[in-house]
């Protein structure tokens, strides 16, 4: 007998018997309160993927030799559900979480899986519990997959015995009240990701060895810390995001979106995606180019000298986007300009703006809304 | 009121029923089966170390948005506990494993604590379950010291609760039937550690995305893969342990014992710096040099072609020594010779034997023999 591939008609609903009242927006922190139900589904080399189980919320039992707690066999995604005006659900581009999702788990030897089956099962879990989805722009439900290893043995080896859940989380918007753009510290002491590494998987040791930095940066008075990479001090990403640059150069007046190009050991981010496609579909190829190429710390000073450096933010699932007004290297400020009198620049608040659109369902793009299901 | 120190006199014991009969020594399989036993401290951020706590083996219960599953937030220590030939108990520099537990623990931002305090809970554990440590050379209880951090949010930053707790495993020899000398795959399309990175510390971060390269290298039919790094195919690990070379000078005839720097991307193996301190100690300087400095791959094979490569090993605490008997490099076999109709060379041999005598007390060297307790 072969193994059993994910399959959602398998799904088990044991319902809590008791729902909870959704919390008031303004008692939303994220990552913090979660909805009544999860899914989990076990994995097993020799029967592959179990019955997946829509369960009542609560605590993992695992052996204290399960490899999750001393190899980092594991990874996760974060993806939004959204509450429409019209009350649907919505979900944005969830197969790029799916694609993402097994590529991470191939690198660690976790279990692959069919991204459409997890994607109805995760629809299942949100329609379960979908009175706790808060309501208004910015709001929406964290949805977090995660795939763990949990054999039970010291050997560092290929998990033969695996665990995929999926919890979510009630949030508000990131910026409470608008914008509010950071300062940066550009981090050459400690190193992100490395060519032949995995910086570019959600892996969950991509993560704790991130914080030291960034409360260093936190210690000397910066929000985040803006990752670097090589000799020539290539700008990588920033915090847990992926990080965006606009210039605008003197002569020409031309205008360009820089990022830092999928070479490994950059996270594949959906908004990073998403926002690469948006500004090539809507600005004006005669006013600007989009380009994916490293932009490094000497280039970055030297354009903001000559007042060629217009714009500067942060890319990812939680915020959309994270407007930068000023990065810090060597001790000296490097500093971005704002629109007067707010906390970002106009390409930042239009892209957050088109992303906001088609996730909240007001605008079509592609395929990249998915109505999942109706209140 | 500020938060308490971990503390051994604290401890409580909960002992199981009905202890269990030990295995037979050819039924012991590396961290599969535990003794009955576990120790557990709660700590938290607010109040500091708990009360130890020994109580039956089991499992651990935990929140799914525990960091430790989403984030990597953990770390280890491999030492082992040996019954010497008049019944005593040692452990072999168990000082040295606190010392980098809590380097560790720095790294990412998890609590340190007393070592000495640690050592004293783990005596008390293994006296627990004494009568499950196997008796013979090569045979001792493996201890796995774990710190996780346990904090129940998704989001990225310093934990605020932490678990660390001790499992034991009786372990028989490495290698059963003597040394078996092991082929290996030279790496240079996967990096293990970097410079800025956490390579030196024992995290889960470091463990599960080396299994991938391992396998591809088993697929080509090696037993381990070498890890290299940079354009000059620094030699750094191989597999989960440390590397040594020896050369011999074909002009001067002066033997050469070589191991990696510790230069931040090398694991400070207790292993390694035993080796270093006894060969300098017993060899003779006249004819060795101790040197920590790199190897790269075009002096192994220059140096194998001259005959100058006369030994290779690995070095950790599973296997004290693991002998080398080949490097494959670009599909090009690199020979590493063996003593006649042996499976080692003499150092390595030597090594085994200098390190093994002192484990199990018939040798004392400095204080890295701790008589824990008898039986």
């Amino acid at each position: 007998m072969s193994a059993a591939q994910l399959d959602a008609s398998k799904l088990v609903i044991t319902p809590v018997e008791n729902p909870s009242k959704p919390l008031s927006n303004d008692k939303l922190v994220f990552g913090k309160t979660f909805t009544d139900h999860m899914l989990t589904i076990e994995w097993t080399k020799e029967n592959g993927w179990d019955s997946p189980q829509i369960k009542p919320y609560g605590p993992l039992v695992l052996d204290p030799s399960a490899v999750v707690f001393h190899y980092a066999f594991e990874l996760f995604e974060g993806m939004k559900a959204y509450r429409t005006e019209d009350n649907k659900i919505t979900m944005f581009r969830p197969d790029m979480n799916m694609k993402r999702m097994n590529k991470s788990a191939s690198r660690i030897l976790l279990p692959n899986f069919d991204g459409e089956e997890l994607i109805k099962l995760i629809t299942k879990l949100i329609e379960q519990d979908k009175h706790l989805i808060p309501e208004g722009q910015g709001y929406s439900l964290y949805i977090r997959p995660t795939l763990i290893g949990t054999t039970s043995t010291l050997g560092v080896s290929t998990p033969d015995k695996a665990l995929l859940f999926v919890i979510c989380s009630p949030v508000g918007p990131y910026y409470k009240t608008g914008f509010q753009a950071v300062r940066l510290e550009a981090t050459d002491y400690a190193t992100r990701a490395w060519p032949g590494g995995c910086g570019d998987k959600k892996l969950g040791a991509n993560y704790a060895p991130c914080v030291l930095p960034q409360l260093q940066a936190a210690e000397r008075g910066y929000q985040q810390n803006l990752w670097l990479f090589g000799p020539e001090k290539n700008i990588t990403e920033v915090g847990t995001m992926n990080c965006f640059f606009v210039f605008k150069d003197s002569t020409t007046g031309k205008k360009e979106l820089v990022t830092a190009p999928l070479d490994g050991t950059i996270l594949e981010g959906v908004t990073r995606d998403s926002i690469l496609t948006l500004a090539k579909n809507k600005l004006d190829s005669n006013e600007w180019i989009i380009s994916e190429r490293y932009c490094n710390m000497h280039e970055l000073k030297e354009r903001a000298a000559n007042g060629e450096l217009i714009e500067a933010f942060g890319s990812g699932t939680a915020a959309i986007v994270s407007p930068i007004k000023e990065v810090g290297w060597n001790g000296e400020p490097i500093f971005v300009p704002l629109l007067p009198g707010e906390q970002s620049g106009a390409l930042t608040k239009q892209v957050a703006q088109w992303i906001g659109d088609i996730q909240y369902g007001r605008e079509k793009f592609d395929n990249w809304t998915r109505v999942i299901t109706e209140l």
